[in-house]
C-alpha cells in the first residue's frame, strides 16, 4: 500500500492500535505475543485468535491502546514470531474506498449514505463508471464522478484509464458495486486481496450472467449475494460475507432481482464493516474473519 | 402403529374436502371453479390461486366442507374447465409414507415423532434401509424396518426388492431421508413425482457428493439443506423447501455437517408438511406452494 | 422532485386495478365478486382472500386489467356485497408520502433512495423534522425540507404547524422515521391509519425510550424492529412487519443500535412496500397483508 | 456439584482439558493465564476472552491438551490472579441431565434423540414428569421416567418429591422441558444457575401464561423461543439463545403454537449444546456465550 499525505494525516492521532499476526502455527504463540504488549504497559481491549489445523497457520487480532514505539513493537514482535510471519500494527482510521459501479444505484447509493454519515469506517475517494448514470448521485454528495466509457476503446485500454486514475485516488479498497463488467489479469495483480466484488447468487450457485434467471429457472425458494476478493477466477475469490431471503413461486426474475438488491446492499454493507475495520484475513481461498 | 384398513378409514371420515385444479390459464376460472361449489352448497374455507403467465398455466387449491355428491361435482369441474386439465377432490386424512434411510438417524428420528405424535399429517406404513443400524429407532416406536441389503446384489436386483417391498407397503410419498444411494431410471418412473429427497446443501451449489466437504473447500459464510422431488437428473428435480444457516471459519466439514443436520431435519419436515397437506403442484421443474 | 398536478396524473394512465373489498364474511363472495369482473371482461392477474373466522370478517385484494366504467363496477359490487362493505378502487401509481424525521439519517436516506430511483411505489412530497440536521440530506434530493422546531412552542402549537403543512402537503401517509417525538390524540386522528412508525424494538418487547439499552440491560441475544400503524396507544398500533437480528454479549447498547439501524431500515422499507401497492389491511388492531 | 461414583468415572479418561476463568479485570490477564499453559506444556486449541468493561469483569475459557497436574495447574493460576477469582478445569465429558416435562412431546423427543446418538455432549439421568403422557417415550429408550402427580399434594410436597428424586439422580443441570409449573424459590436456590427453562415467546415479550395467544393478539408477524436459566423472578433469568420465525395473518394461537414448537426445540438443543460443552458464563443477570 502506497503512502501518501492523506495516509500520513491519520497516523498522529491516538495511542489506539489494530495488531494483525498472520504465521505459522506453533505453541505459545499468544503468550509471546501478549507478553510483548504487557511488558509495554499496552491495555489489550479485546483479542482474537485462530489456528488453522489444516494449513497450520495461526491468525490473530488485537485492539489495544498505549503509548507504543511502533517500530520498536514490531521488531519485539518479529523476534519471537516463526520466519516469514505477517505482522501489521494499524492505526485505526478511515479506509479510503474507490467504488466502480455501471447502472445500478442501490448498492453504490447504500455506502454513500453510510461513509457520509460515519456508519462504515470509510472515505469515498471517488466513483468510477462506465456509464454517466449514476453522476448526480455521486456529485450531489460531494463526491467525484469519473466516466470513463468501455465503448470504442479496447478492454486493454479502457483497463489502463481505471488504473491511471486509481493511481491518483490511491484507495486501500476497490469496491465493485454493480460493476458489470470482468476485470483483466494486470488490474487484479494490481490491486491483489484489495478488490471487493458484490456478486448477486449464493456463490458458488449461479456463477456467471444473469443469476436471478438462473435461479428463476431452476425454481429455487432462497436467493443471496455474496461479497468475495477478486481474483482471476471468475466468481471464485474468498468469500467475505452471505446472506439469503426466501421467495416463491410468484417471484419471477424481476420479483427476484428485487428482494435480492436489499440482500446485495446489505451483504456488501457488512463486507466492507469487517473489511475496513481490519477483521478480515485471507487464508488460502477462504477467509478468517474476527467479529 | 397397527396396520389397518386405513385406506378405508380416510374414505369415509368427514365432509372436509380439497380441490385441486390444474389446466391452461384462461378468463374467468376462478368465478366458475367458485360457481360450481357455491352452487353445491359448499362452505369455502381457504382458496389459492396462481397463473403462471410463462407457461400459461392455471393453479387452484381450495379447503371447502360440505356434503357433495364427489364424482358429480368433478364432471361439473371437468365441464367448465378447458380440455386436458387435472382436477383432483381429495379427502383430508394422513399420508402414507415409506421412509428410506442408510445410517444416519437424524431425519428418520425427527420423522417418526412427528409422525407418532400428529404433527405431521402422515403415518409411517414402514423403513427401508441398506444397513441395519437405524433398526432400533424404528421397531421401538412399533414400525417395520426392512433391512435390504446392497451388499452382494447387483444395483438393478437390489432395486428389484426395495420395489417388491413398496408394492407391498402402498406409500402415497417414498421420503428419501439421508438415503445415500441414487435410484434407477426405472425406480424413479415408478414413483414419479412420489419421491422426496433430502439434499446436504443449498442446491445447485454442490451437487453430488460431499456437499459440506465441498462447502468448507470453497469457504461460504452459508450452508443449506434442500428438499426436492427426485427426477431422473441427479440433484435437478423440483425443489420444495430450502433453508441456510451461516457459518464461519472455525467450522471443518465436520462442524458444518453438525450445524447442517438441524437445517436438513427442518428442511425435510416443512417439505412433507405442505406435501402431505396436499399444498404442491409440480409446475415443469419448478413448485407451485400453497401455503 | 416538481410539485405537479399529480393526482391527475396518476388517474388517467392505464386500465390496471386494483379492487380492495372488506366486508362481513358470508358464502360465495369470492364467486360472486369475480363475477362482476368477469362479466365485466376484466382480466384477473392475481387474487388473494382472507376469512378471519374469529370476527366473521372477510378481506379480498384482486388485481385485474380492463376498460372499465369505475362507478358502476363499484355500484354492481355494492348490490352484491352485505351492507357496510368498504369497496375501493384503486389505479396503481404512486402513493404521495410525508416523512418525518429528527436526527438520524438511516431510516431517511434510505427512503429518500428507494423513491427517487423507483423502488417504492411512492413519491416524497416533503420532510418535516423537528431539527434542521437533516436539510442538506433531502434537499439534494430536490425535495422540500421543513424545519419545525419543537422548543419554544407548546406541543399543541407545534403539532398545529405540523397538521398545517400537511395540509398544504397533501399526503396519502404519514411517515415517522426516526421522528422521536409523540404525537397526541388529535394529530392521530386527523391521520388515521395513515400514520406509519418505525419502533426500534421487536415489539411489545421493550416498549417505550431507549429500547436497545433495555435489550442490553435484558441480555436478549436477538434484537428487532416493528413497523406498525400508529394510534393513541403509544407502540400499541397493528403491526405490519418484523423483523430481527442476532446480537451477543460482546454487544454493548451502542453496538446493538449500529446493528439495529440494519434491521430499521428493511423493516421500514419492507412495510412502505405493501402499503403503497395497496397490500395492507387493517383487521381490529391486527394487520392483514397480502403479499 | 457433588461428587459422585459417576462422576469420578468420566475424571481419568483423557488429556483434553478446560479451562474457565472468571475475575475481575485486569491487565495481562490473558498473558499471565497462558503462561502458565504453557510452561506446563500444553497445547492450546481454542482460546476466548471477553472483558465486561462495564462490569469489570473478566472471562475466559481455554481448550487445551497436555498432561497436566490439574491441582498443581490450578494452584498456580490462583496464585496470578486477583482474589475470588473463579478458576474450573474440567475434563470434557458427558453432561449429566435431568429433564422435567409435562405433557407436550416435542422438546423432550428432540433431547432424547440428540443425546442417545452422541449429537449433544450429556447423557439423560431419568425423566420427571407431573404426568404419566410421556412414558412410552423416554422408556422405550431405555430412560427410567418418574411421574410425579401434583394433584393431591401441595405445592411444597411435591417439590419435596422431586428434589429427593434430583439427588438420587445427581444431575449437572436440569432441564424444563415444556415442564408447566412454576418452580419455588427453595427448588431454585438448590439448583441454583442450574436449571434451564425453555419459554415460548421472544422474552421478554409475552411473559407468563399462553404466550401464544397473546402474540396473537397482538398481530406480531415474528414469533420466537428463549432459553434462559431459572431465577426465582419468573421468566427474568439470563438468557441463553433466542429464536424466531415468521408469521402472518393467517396464523391463529394454534398455527402459532404449531410453528413455535419447531423453534423451541431448535433453541432448546442450541442452549444445551452450548451449556454441556461449558461455553456459557453467567454475567450478572446476562450470559457470556463463547461458541
Amino acid at each position: 500500500m502506497r503512502q501518501s499525505a492523506w495516509k500520513k494525516r491519520r497516523k498522529s492521532v491516538s495511542d489506539q492500535w489494530r495488531l494483525l499476526v498472520e504465521c505459522a502455527d506453533q505453541e505459545g504463540l499468544v503468550h509471546k505475543i501478549t507478553g510483548v504488549l504487557y511488558r509495554a504497559q499496552c491495555n489489550v481491549l479485546v483479542n482474537h485468535e485462530f489456528a488453522d489445523l489444516n494449513r497450520s497457520r495461526f491468525f490473530m487480532r488485537t485492539e489495544f491502546s498505549g503509548s507504543i514505539a511502533r517500530d520498536a513493537i514490531i521488531d519485539e514482535l518479529r523476534q519471537i514470531l516463526p520466519p516469514e510471519s505477517s505482522v501489521r500494527l494499524i492505526c485505526p482510521g478511515k479506509k479510503r474506498l474507490v467504488i466502480m459501479a455501471s447502472r445500478e444505484h442501490h448498492c453504490l447509493a447504500d455506502l454513500v449514505t453510510r461513509c457520509v454519515y460515519d456508519e462504515l469506517d470509510a472515505e469515498i475517494a471517488g466513483v468510477i463508471s462506465n456509464h454517466d448514470t449514476l453522476r448526480p448521485l455521486v456529485e450531489m454528495n460531494g463526491l467525484p464522478f469519473v466516466h470513463l466509457p468501455h465503448e470504442d476503446v479496447s478492454r486493454d485500454e479502457h483497463e489502463r484509464q481505471i488504473l491511471e486514475k486509481l493511481d491518483e485516488l490511491q484507495p486501500d479498497y476497490v469496491v465493485l458495486a454493480k460493476y458489470m463488467r470482468i476485470l483483466g489479469p494486470e488490474f487484479v495483480k494490481r490491486f491483489s486481496n484489495r478488490i471487493i466484488n458484490i456478486h448477486h447468487s449464493f456463490l458458488p450457485a449461479f456463477i456467471g450472467a444473469k443469476p436471478y434467471h438462473q435461479a428463476w429457472e431452476r425454481g429455487v425458494k432462497v436467493i443471496g449475494a455474496t461479497a468475495h476478493f477478486v481474483t482471476n477466477e471468475l466468481d471464485q475469490g474468498p468469500i467475505i460475507e452471505q446472506q439469503v431471503i426466501n421467495v416463491d413461486h410468484t417471484h419471477g426474475p424481476k420479483d427476484m432481482a428485487r428482494a435480492g438488491r436489499d440482500v446485495e446492499r446489505m451483504v456488501l454493507a457488512r463486507a466492507l464493516r469487517v473489511v475496513t475495520e481490519d477483521r478480515v484475513f485471507l487464508n488460502g481461498n477462504r477467509t478468517v474473519i474476527f467479529d
